[in-house]
């Protein structure tokens, strides 16, 4: 069991800095989130596009905003589980909570602070008869650990930047990647692209377009795929297939926690706090909703602000907290570290 | 008679965002300050102090937040009157505003947006009789155009790091810099005192402490002034006078203009859009409060966000507005420039 002040789900730009927020405040934080690295969608679908409107920035990259994160909260010493999602929560008689994941880890904190964007985003599975049975035993749908394929045969299928960047990435790392779309074209970044089409050209990958992966067979794991070619099938072995067919967000287990939900996002206290209709429960950035609403990361950012002090009087209940300015007072990181602007010295001039 | 969108009366950081926000719903804004330069606090009290709990920024100067903010709101090309405060206030017949300055100047919006931080920032002056009857006549409490100072002779008052700061700028501006402290020691950045003790020992900066100014002389503008040092009377002559005793804040003449006031700052519907007691008349940032406002820079820039989209509707009665992310749509500049991420291609691979 995991123990901590604050149990954030999810672990995009909102959550990564409730760390930050808490921190201040000498609370600790846990993560958890489904995808395989911290970031949400900005790691996810859009690392290396522009953002324009976080305040500073007049152009930041959504991979290079998460770094920034997680360099801004690394000395509150976050704990993350990633690649799991939550499940299951119970009260508990102290008013504390009990989060189980999908995977059956435990996780006991007095306040949950729910910051999961669209929601956690779930792979578009291709209908292939049987594929459930892969899962795990051959077929992925996320590349965690990118050297499990070292020197493996490997079969990519999709036609978008996933797919286009993980045939790069494997081609020097797979024995063999084998890129199957159902059309010639692909859509991506043009360096993507082209790159691609180097490797093809190089015969480091093989490309079958326009193909589609209709079977599966192996006894405990994938052991070869059957593929329709131009209407004509055939069969090539291989020991993993990768469909990367996009991501669905979907708010998922959460939904059944008895929060008050509207058009698929929660409820909050915007008055106040950011609270759900469950005391010690928080919603914060774009997975929750209140008139006026906008489900920008900035708004995120602020919710998450809010939401730390409210959980500062549920942990340390009567005791009064005095705002201090981070460039007053510096930064005590939970790792004995220490942030401050340098001193004003009183000297004489003689 | 300057016509506008939105009058943001304040040019520090939550003020210059809503630049950002408006312009994305092609609002044009106007902005007013007291100060002679944007940025606020940030550029008149702290710009080379870090700040660590801006979102994405692990540490930043205030200055270089005050630069990036500049730089993001270029392209919706603000205008700035600096150097003069928001004086009085008239509704108009149509629900539009004129606001008028202290020195005159008029300004028409339908809507006002108060981003006035603590307040205007005026000078603590020194009590010396007759000092006003020389404001504008050689007694600066502001450095707006420090060429107005080339090889004249410039009194400096101040104990510092506006004092160290502008002194050592002047010693290469002016003929003569005389920097006066009524204490021997001075409280400054380390470099900036270390600075001034070398341009004195250098017979660039004369100093004169520990002593006060305690008069003034001259017919039309200050020719000398009286010094009180150790005791002992003396007057020394000068072309220009610069008391730099520090910046008191106060909400000042739009204590009067009818807002619902609490403990020095406005009162706001958080609940929806940070608008006033006056339909029309938002306050955002420092300058508001509500229940569980936090005075900090990254909740103005949320209040900011959402008080545009009200502005919106105020001047787009009826038109629906749908929220487009500048990483998918762009941004459309009014200076004609556009900016966006870069397009993904549609493309075989043979």
């Amino acid at each position: 069991m995991i123990k901590t002040d604050i149990l954030i789900i999810g672990a995009g730009p909102t959550g990564l800095f409730a760390v930050f927020e808490a921190g201040l405040l000498k609370l600790k934080c846990h993560i958890l989130d489904a995808l395989p690295q911290p970031g949400g969608q900005l790691s996810e679908l859009y690392p290396k596009k522009p953002i324009y409107d976080i305040p500073g920035f007049p152009e930041v990259l959504a991979g290079d905003l998460v770094d920034g994160l997680m360099e801004q909260i690394k000395q509150f010493e976050p704990g993350f589980t990633l690649g799991e999602r939550a499940e299951t929560i119970e009260k508990q008689e102290d008013g504390s909570f009990i989060v189980t994941s999908n995977k059956g880890k435990k996780f006991h904190a007095p306040v949950i602070a729910i910051a999961g964007g669209l929601g956690s985003f779930e792979p578009r599975k291709p209908l292939i008869e049987d594929i459930e049975f892969y899962e795990d035993k051959g077929v992925k749908y996320f590349i965690k650990n990118p050297e499990k394929f070292r020197d493996k045969r490997v079969v990519i299928a999709g036609g978008g930047d996933s797919a286009l960047d993980w045939s790069i990435f494997l081609a020097n790392v797979a024995s063999e990647v084998t890129l199957i779309h159902r059309r010639n074209e692909f859509r991506g970044a043009l360096d993507s692209v082209e790159k691609v089409q180097e490797l093809k050209s190089a015969g480091k990958i093989k490309l079958i377009t326009p193909a589609e992966v209709i079977g599966i067979h192996g006894a405990e794991h994938v052991e070869a795929l059957d593929i329709e070619e131009n209407g004509a099938h055939r069969k090539i072995e291989t020991d993993y297939f990768i469909p990367l067919f996009g991501l669905t967000p979907k708010l998922g287990p959460i939904a059944d926690w008895g929060l008050e939900i509207e058009k698929n996002a929660i409820k909050v206290n915007n008055a106040l706090d950011y609270q759900t209709n469950i005391p010690g429960i928080f919603a914060i950035g774009d997975v929750n909703t209140y008139p006026g609403k906008l489900k920008l990361i900035l708004c995120g950012f602020h919710e998450a602000t809010l939401m730390c002090q409210a959980a500062y009087q549920i942990i340390n209940p009567g005791k009064k907290y005095v705002l201090k300015y981070t460039t007053v007072s510096g930064v005590d990181g939970f790792d004995g570290t220490r942030k401050e602007a340098p001193k004003a010295v009183v000297k004489a001039i003689v």
